[in-house]
């Protein structure tokens, strides 16, 4: 199993994704890890370190695509950009997978341009794993995917339901459609197309799900367009950082509060780990021929080490290969219902 | 000035309406209260009460569309209703206002209805008031319009802008259309048309904000369809319980943690009063020819009390007079391009 991680990008790059790589190679003995980027910063880095795992090596990149650069620009102007190259070692068949905390959009782009989609795929999506008081779900599209049509969400719906029973371990994932009542019938246009559609699917369809449902475990997998996907997780992200600020505030306002909150230490960082984003090692880009794990681009080396592992049992669980399947089983879905006789 | 208070719609009615009215009557003497419902309920509920303001007043309603209920079959099986009967108060003049914590389907339904819409406006909204560190901010619409044409968040950026000015006192609200992203060309193709349009306005538009804008008060006024917004409101609200709960657990896991919570019992107490939801008096349906308030159904006294005052104060201020001359002033920016001589 050989995993192209991009050494270049992300906030702490590239320290945080070598020790990330690091720590990857020791801990999971069966995984090579690529590390693409500037030979010259990489080594630099390596050499510092005792007992380097012989499961590292580096591919040598010698331009970067910055976090703000325009995706499709940087990547025409930086044909040897770590990104590119990256992904290039995918395409031809030297990586199984690849992992990168750089310029998400340059990523998806590269990802999607070189290595095309799955059959039957006609919108890869990006995954997002957040964890709630049950377990953990699985929320797509996250944005990589705007503006939808039916068939886009129907297909976030395969790939998402394949990829929690192969990498969450749901045996049979519940997939919930994010609208604005339990009801069929409460939603938008889209909505309402989309869960007639999965109706008719083999997938274990749970019906709508709403907002306040996000963080009960009311369902596995959630399904939606990538406007609404980017922005929920910003908003549950916003309304999370505005209760610790304020919490930060008060609880620091006299001498008692401080007591206080000094007696608590151990469950604010109980609440830390509960609410720690490396836990769950990156969003997956579903829907490509091949294996992409998109991270923060503040991710610590721990972030990128689960990632490199999420990659690994993509790749091994044959994920791809079930998505492709299940689009397969489920096309009849997709017929409108005027069309009779096919 | 007189608000029609429907007696018996929310979950604590008509005990809590009725408590809520009195308060209002007696906090805000210039304000008479019609208290809308069974009259033999409400009566017993009164007779209780020492040194009855004279400013309230009950109008007798035989039925109640319950919370639970189909808002259309509801109003037309119920013309007795509690809702239906306050809203026509508004309709024949009799009263100036109406105020609910009854089924939210029912009262935007039969408001619509009755009393139609103001000059220039299609799509009545629904604002919601929610606060941040910075103060409040109004988002609309948070649920009365599902499918929206670029027209109609043209309209609720010109509602809220005039609401905030007259409401939440910002002399110059900075209107922010909630989107995937600051620039301009971030969005779906309804926002980036609504991007366009609020540009030629005289609005104080600040383009597009993000969802982790929304609790930092980047904007005073935020623009979404009416799924976007209240698939938003619920997810903040499901985030903010998520926390809640979490730290209950882990606050009580030992007696240490007790101890540190006791002492920090003033600061919960100040969160919990930051976070309430009854400050703010309801969700106001903006654009109809009258003026209605939309209260919680969990709504208590002290909800109903500020719901009764931000409905005199719209009408004071003449909100609905403001959004007529907004839009008229305002009516070129919904030109196309594509037409040149009108």
């Amino acid at each position: 199993m050989r995993i192209a991680v991009d050494a270049m990008g992300g906030d702490h790059a590239p320290q945080a994704i070598v020790e990330g790589a690091i720590l990857a190679a020791r801990e999971y003995p069966k995984i090579e890890v690529i590390l693409v980027g500037d030979k010259f910063r990489i080594s630099a880095l390596l050499n510092h370190v005792e007992k380097l795992p012989k499961s590292i090596s580096i591919q040598h990149a010698s331009e970067v695509i910055e976090m703000g650069e325009s995706p499709l620009l940087g990547l025409r102007k930086k044909k040897d950009s770590s990104i590119a190259v990256a992904v290039q070692l995918v395409k031809e068949g030297r990586a199984d997978a690849v992992v990168s905390a750089g310029n998400t959009g340059a990523v998806v782009t590269a990802t999607k341009l070189k290595l095309r989609f799955l059959e039957g795929i006609e919108r890869p999506a990006i995954g997002t794993v957040f964890r709630h008081n049950k377990g953990v779900s699985l929320l797509l599209d996250a944005g990589a995917n705007i503006d939808c049509i039916p068939r886009h969400l129907f297909e976030f719906a395969i790939m998402g339901s394949d990829y929690a029973k192969e990498i969450l371990g749901y045996p049979k994932p519940r997939v919930g459609l994010l609208s604005i009542g339990e009801e069929a019938s409460k939603g938008n246009e889209l909505t309402k197309e989309v869960f007639s559609m999965l109706e008719k699917t083999n997938l274990n369809f749970i019906g709508n799900v709403e907002g306040r449902d996000l963080l009960t475990g009311a369902a596995d997998v959630i399904i939606c367009d990538g406007f609404v996907g980017n922005v929920v997780l910003k908003v549950g992200e916003s309304v999370a950082v505005y209760f610790k600020e304020l919490m930060k505030k008060e609880f620091t306002s006299n001498p008692i509060r401080k007591l206080g909150a000094l007696l608590l230490t151990g469950a604010f960082r109980s609440i830390a780990r509960k609410a720690d984003y490396a836990e769950y090692g990156g969003a997956p880009l579903i829907g490509v021929r091949g294996t992409c794990i998109i991270c923060h681009g503040r991710s610590n080396p721990k972030a990128i080490k689960n990632a490199i592992r999420v990659a690994s049992e993509v790749v091994s669980h044959h994920v791809n290969q079930h998505i492709v399947e299940s689009i397969k089983a489920n096309g009849h879905a997709l017929a409108r219902p005027p069309k009779s006789v096919s």
